[in-house]
């Protein structure tokens, strides 16, 4: 049983890659209450990160999946330290894939891109790669509103990525993959990193793949509304589900 | 001393007002960790409303304002039952002050439109009142990225407030008289109603003021970040100030 957490329902673009390739049994947390943890301060993450960590692992979980970008930022080496069973981040295989490129740009939440993570992890992989960090905090909200394919969103993604030279662009937010369209329509032919996809490819890659063969079960958490999850989810997961149960850290 | 919460740093639009008039001593909780309440469902938002009065009644204050529009729509009646001193909510003032008029609209986040409160409240003082409601999520969100006069902010509200016809607008969240310019732009000479401002005026008029009058003290915790308090919290106050302190509820 693989442990799978995020602020709210985005981490389901995450767990939507890993069912594809392995049809893991995964047990789903969204901390939906305390939404977005990625404009809050890094203790709060850390804080909100090791209590829903704590809660996967007290459902009997046999690995961690930090599905958000901005508690793996913050969180990752905390919860490594804390827990004895594998805890897997977003942000070392989205680094990995981006390695292979000279000029990368990173685009996530405010909390996400000032902690560093990912250009020291980069760089960690190729030290002569050029990066450069935007972030774009309108996006969470734009996408939750439903505006995927708006002229709002363009005019936002027009100036959150104007002026953007690069060969790849890391999606640093669960968020981000729905945004691909217009993202391509803003900054050209360039490689669009899915951190979701990078994380599969690296388990396939390392070997530990073995851990997350399943059947397919798909158990979901929430701190807020079950309907809103329910709803929400739908647009990222692409498919319906049911008996979204509710907790409290 | 006078208690006032908020989910954010919005509510010190209303501080600005009470200060302006009666040079209260104010201590100001903002829930920065759990922002925003507006997407949040009623059952959390009650949890957090009760929490954060908790915090300010264990302070000592002899009254309490929510100057949050969310937590007033949805939690004031159980603060009423829960404390002994006075609780003074935004939708009254502003529902009082609409019924003057024929045709109102109400724009607020998704959960103070949902609630209903706004238009329970105004029919209460004039059954005959037509009203319309409108949710703005992305107000806030823009607000807090300052995009206060910018081509993104207009578009949106040109898409929110298109088609309205009404005499007066009651802003149902404190991020919004931020954005009066905006919506005057889109919305035409319709009267602007600020929830701060009309619960200052029920407050001389309901001569409850005396409770009031102090020596303009602000004393501000936040659940989040100091710094970022301090920095977004001059947008909403439009003066600097220090020494925030950090609490948890």
């Amino acid at each position: 049983m693989i442990g799978v957490f995020d602020s709210g329902v985005g981490g389901l673009t995450v767990v939507k890659h890993i069912l594809k390739r392995f049809n893991s049994d995964i047990i789903y947390l969204g901390d939906t209450a305390r939404l977005p943890y990625g404009t809050k301060s890094s203790s709060t993450v850390l804080k909100y990160s090791i209590q829903s960590a704590e809660f996967l692992v007290s459902r009997g979980v046999d690995a961690i999946v930090v599905a958000c970008n901005t508690a793996s930022s913050i969180a990752i080496n905390t919860l490594r330290e804390k827990f004895s069973i594998p805890v897997f981040g977003v942000i070392e295989p989205a680094a990995k894939k981006a390695s292979s490129f000279n000029k990368v740009c990173v685009i996530g939440t405010e909390s996400t891109v000032s902690s560093g993570a990912y250009p020291k992890k980069i760089k960690k992989y190729k030290e002569s790669v050029e990066i450069e960090q935007r972030a774009c905090p309108l996006f969470v909200p734009l996408v939750e509103s439903g505006w995927i394919d708006d002229e709002v969103t363009y005019l936002v993604a027009k100036k959150y990525l104007e002026g953007l030279k690069c060969d790849a662009l890391i999606l640093g937010c669960t968020h981000y993959p729905l945004l691909k369209g217009v993202i391509s329509s803003i900054a050209g032919s360039v490689e669009l990193i899915d951190s979701g996809e990078a994380l599969v490819e690296l388990l396939e890659d390392d070997d530990v793949g073995e851990l997350f063969f399943g059947s397919g079960q798909l158990e979901c958490y929430t701190t807020d509304s079950k309907d809103k999850f329910s709803e929400l989810g739908k647009l990222f997961l692409s498919k319906h589900f049911n008996g979204v149960k509710l907790t409290d850290l």
